[in-house]
């Protein structure tokens, strides 16, 4: 079964807006089992609306429509609707009650622009919105089912939670879909591709693979669908035992979790405290670990030297390590590591120094070179890497990087 | 003149990632005066690609496609637009060394899968990836341009501000658009419109207005097309010059600049520096400071204490401070602020503490409760706000929030 997503409007078209409904509505029909095939953003315009609903109704079995449903004369969605289906405008009393019942609760006189909105096409079955004035509009028409509700975010979301997904679950008969994205951080894609290519040429029959990479990580979604859920679950868990087996070390878990969250659950399970000495990340390790609700009990803070001289006058680095090494040096990450352990008195530390760019590179230690060390009161392991030449990138690589090796350094793998 | 925007790859269409690249292009489009009439979001699938493609070009100029171009087996735009466009795969030898020289920075193993990538069509133009192994490809037919980049967002940006407008300034015949996004902060949207409101309804003719809010500031964007590009600047300038009159304290830059990037500019004029002092923020602020090259000259750094014994041990916060007002008061925020100043030895310090949730609030201290103060060695300023229920958003919030209040205090207003 396929369904299509239109959005009605030219916020989106001017780039005014991101289109996050569409994102919202795929991921709600995806967990039904039903393919989304095309989604399309169109203006507000009666021969481009006519066009898209006629282009998706040759593809689809379900058309979702989102906006061009308010009170004022740019929204023609309704008017465009009834030309398509061939209906007219009716008032609906229960659609009318509802809004007279709406504006009263907020103190606002019921006009004549309220009572549009009570006017809904003869032929279409009314989806109610406690949330606003404009009505979901269900069609029905040679085996396609046409939805039109408005595009404003917490009405439709509403909408499509508690009246369609109840309606398109009793109207269609659906697949069952099973989906797992596994979460990859150290491999690059091409590498990734090269390591798993066997088994991935071995996957169970339907089972779909997709890489979708970041400077933070690469994720591999493995997708099938089928009718019996057990046993999907079942083929998708053997596949992920078979990838675990291969390239296990560079897992750090499946869709949400991240590597700020999986450290976060290390730390938490094992009752051990973290900090970070953050030179060119300047705070954004911090901010990561920090972005997790919870994280107080697991992270006590971050000294950011950004400068050399916090560097020597507040975690107290050696002066001639600086002149000797620079402050981009194994030394001196090393330095900085067992600082932080001393001062946050924590149980682990991060710290890193690079040089984010554009500027401050030289031949010897070009932009994008980076020191990272992970220390415990025992042991400290510190590497250098060389990025790019983004600085932005380089920041985000150099974060995703450190909080890789802290997770590798606990797990000792 | 119209175009198209054309997204390829199942993350879009199963909800995974929100199709925020569209926006982006579309709103670039928009700048250059061309009207964007559809954006699609289609699957990876061959015969879904050409009908796409052909649609598209029966209605536009310019069809711009991104995403479907990695070196895996789901990636099969580059195949498809070989078949749409009658050519054949090429390996390109600028193409191969820039990628051989990619991967020897990184310290990757040149492979069979990045030669693949050095493919491309025999009969269009290749637009270099300076920052990925998938190039830009131009292609033109029957007065329609077509152009498939890679969907990674970074590489993808590049490629369109560095090559791709210049392109298409050079090919088309654009009319002339003349913008200015004047950034404000401090006043709500709807408070906003109600100041600006007669400015707003005598506009020069032909001055079109658009609002862009988000957590950080409100954007406000005039525009105006026309032939005479003199006199449209002039027209824009005359419009943000009685802005000013009317909300000057609220703006501080136009578009590109942040909040973070006017501090900064402030800074680096008087030879002043800054650190920061940060609780609920978690270091969010020092990462936006530090988020600009060069900010190394005038930000010296910043202790995040998370804990409350990172306040005590280290900022040396007064433990009865903290069990008087509570680590989210005035109290504790201006000591962290004069405790800052000393240890960074700065001229400026901001300083954060607040309950930026889920979890942690009471009904004297709600969440999104949040204390910030600004200090320079000789005065010290503190307020408190109450944010919302989001901690993202809180965390967005009073970041914005702090650097705000740190230009303003250095300008005095």
């Amino acid at each position: 079964m396929k369904a299509e997503i239109i959005t009605i409007g030219d916020e989106i078209l001017i780039g005014q807006i991101v289109d996050s409904n569409s994102a919202w509505i795929a991921d709600q029909l995806t967990q039904l089992g039903i393919k989304v095939h095309q989604i399309s953003s169109i203006s507000d315009n009666e021969a481009h609306i006519l066009t898209a609903l006629s282009e998706a109704e040759s593809r689809a079995d379900l058309v979702i429509m989102t906006g061009g449903l308010g009170p004022t004369k740019d929204d023609i969605t309704k008017h465009t609707l009834c030309k398509y289906f061939d209906s007219e405008l009716v008032v609906n009393q229960e659609v009318h009650d509802d809004i007279e019942q709406f504006m009263k609760t907020r103190g606002i006189r019921f006009n004549t622009q309220n009572i549009k909105q009570a006017e809904v096409p003869d032929n279409c079955t009314v989806i109610r919105n406690y949330n606003g004035t404009a009505s979901g509009m269900w069609f029905e028409r040679n085996g396609c089912v046409f939805f039109s509700m408005p595009g404003v975010p917490f009405e439709m979301k509403e909408m499509v939670s508690v009246s369609l997904i109840p309606k398109i679950k009793e109207h269609f008969e659906l697949p069952i879909i099973v989906q797992k994205t596994i979460m990859t951080h150290g491999l690059p894609e091409s590498m990734l591709a090269e390591l798993i290519s066997d088994w991935e040429e071995n996957l169970s029959e339907n089972v779909k693979l997709a890489y979708l990479p970041s400077p933070e990580h690469v994720r591999l979604r493995l997708s099938i669908r089928g009718n019996d859920k057990k046993k999907l679950v079942a083929i998708i868990e053997k596949e992920e035992l078979k990838l675990h087996k291969i390239i296990g070390k560079a897992i750090f878990g499946v869709s949400p979790d991240t590597l700020q969250s999986a450290v976060g659950e290390l730390l938490r399970k094992s009752n051990k405290t973290l900090c970070t000495a953050e030179s060119c990340t300047g705070g954004n390790i911090a901010r990561q670990i920090t972005s997790i609700s919870g994280s107080s009990v697991y992270f006590k803070g971050s000294l950011i030297a950004y400068s050399n001289e916090a560097k020597e006058e507040i975690l107290k680095i050696n002066k001639q390590t600086m002149i000797d090494h620079g402050a981009v040096s194994q030394q001196t990450v090393e330095e900085m590591a067992k600082a932080a352990l001393n001062m946050f008195q924590t149980d682990y530390a991060i710290a890193v120094s690079g040089i984010a760019g554009p500027d401050g590179g030289s031949s010897e230690k070009p932009v994008g070179t980076t020191w990272i060390a992970v220390a415990s009161r025992d042991k400290i392991e510190s590497k250098k890497y060389v990025f790019g030449q983004r600085r932005d990138i380089n920041i985000r690589r150099a974060s995703a990087k450190s909080l890789d090796k802290l997770r590798k350094f606990i797990l000792e793998i």
